[in-house]
């Protein structure tokens, strides 16, 4: 078994995280909640730097280095939130960042890390290809490298989230967040499993893209084989220090369609006046797809980023 | 000269508008202000219920009304955001709105005025008609005319933005609205001019549509003729009560291009991951465009809206 976290580890991960990052807001909608018959709270980290919650994690891994790892740089391969999120980390810290991307990245994202003036490797776009790539460049500049999804800091990082949800808001019966990787769900857990035991902790996952469903079903990881859906930020599969929170501490993982996904994702946005990436709108869609009961309930959602093209609507 | 209303009654106003409106946040951008070299915190009013500042006054006109006054209703004739605020505020006292809309309102506005429970009269799109038909309903019903920005319960509201504002983020030197009937301008004066006094006021306008602007300078309403921007919130002319708190408490007025208008909203989009409608990227786009010094300084920009039809995007 891993070494995995625990709240404690959460609290010391908010002692660094809220210097760097933003407290972001929880709104409300009362239509939005005259639709559902409950009573949502909606967590904003598209809101929080780089758009995404990513940047808890990122944050936490890098300033939690000792001096002497620091100036050796942090490195990892991704094409989304969290090469931002480290770059940006890494820019605050002073020390180097080197992110591998797939040479098919879109423009857009490439642009974001180098405006964190972060090192960008391109490699062909294969799992096998970055990995590579990455273990050449820690191998050759001993920088350290921070896992996605599967490390302890960035899973500590993402559960402050929660944590100030809960903090601001108290009481909740039900609390839903996205899974991909499974970072944002497992933090989520941890810090709501400790403050609130009572209160469920659900994920959201799109059908086309359900390794989470069912590796939690079996009770084993079950890969992603070929995932298909406009939530992009839901493509990877668990990591082991995810899963294992999240056998311990989850309650409940529904899937959902992906006219759910584009509805609840317009619905936010024209009610909620805030931009969401698809991925973010995978906890309203399974409330509108009747997978999870909420009537008359208290229910805590995370809004994980809000990072998408304009020009690339699916309204 | 009308009777005016003074800070005083923007915080009478605010002990209704606090019980029924939200608290908006207050957002950041590191990355807007390494572009524009300042220190800017925007007042989400955007994220405010019915999606813009308007609910405020609304709000407190409704609030403010004798019960005997109030069970006779409350009308007012209006195509925008003061149509489904009216109508919002009137549903939670339990009373009757009575709206003139133009027969031309865009349908998504007639829905929302709609879904409220107002009672909407189509008439002519002429201001003439508008009047006509508004002050036949004012007789038939008894009902309270709440105009949509010459009011004085309305202005004292909209100051409750700015109030907050400040209560929550201190000094402040410079704070900049959008100018179109002006309210939200001259409550924002009120509020400003008497807790911060060194804090400049100023708005910005779209040029094309620049009636406060000339009215500013020559010291007299001058009514708006055929005024063009996409900034569709800010068409209207000022109101005599408006003006002349503006004259008292404004600093200064400037006027932007079309082209910035429409650049400044979608780096708010990019950058904030909030939506925004055309007239809240008016001071931005003021800043944008050099009409604003601002280097250094800490600016509050009160961020007006966020309804549009997200079929019909300018980028």
């Amino acid at each position: 078994m891993a070494f995995l976290p625990t709240f404690k580890d959460v609290q010391n991960a908010h002692e660094i995280v809220k210097k760097y990052a933003h407290r972001t807001p929880v709104l409300t909608s009362s239509s939005i909640n005259n639709i559902v018959g409950g009573n949502l709270f909606f967590k904003c980290e598209n809101l929080q730097k780089v758009g995404a919650f990513k940047f808890r994690g990122a944050c936490n891994a890098v300033f939690s280095l000792s001096d002497e790892d620091a100036q050796k740089g942090v490195a990892t391969h991704s094409s989304g939130n969290h090469a931002a999120a480290l770059a940006l980390a890494a820019k605050m810290r002073g020390i180097a960042a080197h992110i591998v991307m797939p040479s098919n990245s879109p423009e857009i994202k490439k642009k974001a890390v180098a405006g964190y003036g972060a090192n960008i490797t391109f490699c062909e776009p294969t799992l096998q290809a970055r990995e590579n790539t990455l273990a050449q460049i820690v191998a050759e500049t001993g920088a350290t490298e921070i896992h996605p999804y599967n490390n302890f800091n960035v899973i500590a990082g993402q559960g402050t989230a929660a944590k100030e949800l809960i903090e601001d808001f108290g009481e909740f019966d039900i609390i839903i967040a996205p899974v991909g990787g499974g970072d944002l769900l497992s933090g989520t857990a941890l810090s709501t499993k400790y403050l609130l035991p009572g209160c469920k902790v659900i994920a959201a996952e799109p059908a086309g893209a359900d390794d989470a469903f069912r590796s939690f079903r079996e009770k084993k990881i079950i890969p992603s084989v070929n995932p298909k859906t406009i939530a992009d930020g839901l493509l990877t599969s668990l990591g082991d220090r995810n899963f294992a929170i999240i056998m311990e501490n989850v309650d409940d993982i529904v899937t959902v369609s992906e006219e759910k996904i584009v509805e609840a994702m317009r619905m936010i946005w024209e009610r909620m006046k805030i931009i969401i990436e698809p991925s973010s709108a995978v906890p309203l869609a399974a409330i509108l797809e009747g997978k999870i009961e909420i009537q008359n309930k208290k229910v805590g959602i995370i809004l994980s980023g809000g990072n998408l093209d304009l020009g690339k609507l699916p309204f």
